[in-house]
């Protein structure tokens, strides 16, 4: 790691600073407009440690952030990492503060009794997938990942509780 | 939902039955091989709510579970669910179990203020792809899973600790 990075466990007083670095993450992924995360919900999931987020500090100045939750493997018996958010400022890329991310990552996932870290990339970063595959990660192949919500959501939440009431009558 | 269906939340006295379903969906993924879960563990896992479980009754008979937990989405600012596992013994198909297990995860993601339903499929599950997509749920496209485990993952984790140890001296 280089002398002057500092990886540190986020508390709940970096709360602005970590919806900052939210915000420019979606700007960077162009998904600016899908951001709907407000200081009160972060503030409560980080206190209640729903999420776990690490920040990156550089000659003194915080320049990124990862966030992340656990996940339950029920084949393997074992908690896993899922990385839902990483980012460094781009002022302050290859300098080693993603490697350190992830170092980082893949230590507190040994001392939790973790068997991997999980994220999601977007097809077209292709810098990002280059570093991924550096350091050992592969794509999940033979699996997709399929998603509900949305209006299919709630009609079937809906079904569900019509059936509930005509149940109870 | 079929008058004969009732989806319950397991209880930690389910262990045993629930363990034997991540069984029987182990052997039908033809991926026996790959199960490390013990009683214990999945006890603890389902006293400390980590994760939730539902069963299927039918007929008064114990015929499915589906076990799931909570993931948070930063850009949304709201939990999601994760499904980990759903399961039908095959002899209990085609009677509207699957579907009753799916609006009662609308439901109970509705009531706790969660935006989606998201799980993974086996490319060859062709069957099981095609009900998912009859309840409106669609293939996540554009992004890729990228995983990190096994001695990639070691090696990292013992990156992280000789630096911390190396700044200690």
């Amino acid at each position: 790691m280089h002398p002057k990075i500092i990886i540190r466990i986020a508390v709940p007083k970096d709360t602005v600073l970590v919806l900052r670095f939210i915000q420019e993450l979606a700007e960077y992924e162009h998904l600016s407009e899908s951001v709907f995360m407000t200081e009160e919900i972060l503030y409560e999931w980080i206190s209640s440690h729903w999420v776990e987020v690490l920040l990156a500090e550089f000659q003194g100045e915080t320049v990124g952030f990862a966030l992340y939750y656990f996940t339950y493997s029920t084949f393997r018996g074992q908690p896993g990492i899922y990385i839902e958010d990483l980012f460094v400022r781009p002022q302050f890329r290859n300098l080693g503060i993603g490697t350190s991310f992830f170092r980082e990552l893949a230590r507190i996932a040994q001392s939790r009794g973790c068997f991997r870290l999980d994220w999601m990339v977007l097809d077209w970063n292709s810098n990002s997938i280059a570093f991924y595959k550096k350091l050992g990660a592969y794509p999940v192949e033979d699996w997709t990942t399929f998603r509900l919500d949305g209006k299919a959501l709630e009609h079937l939440a809906d079904s569900a509780a019509s059936e509930l009431s005509s149940k109870r009558q």
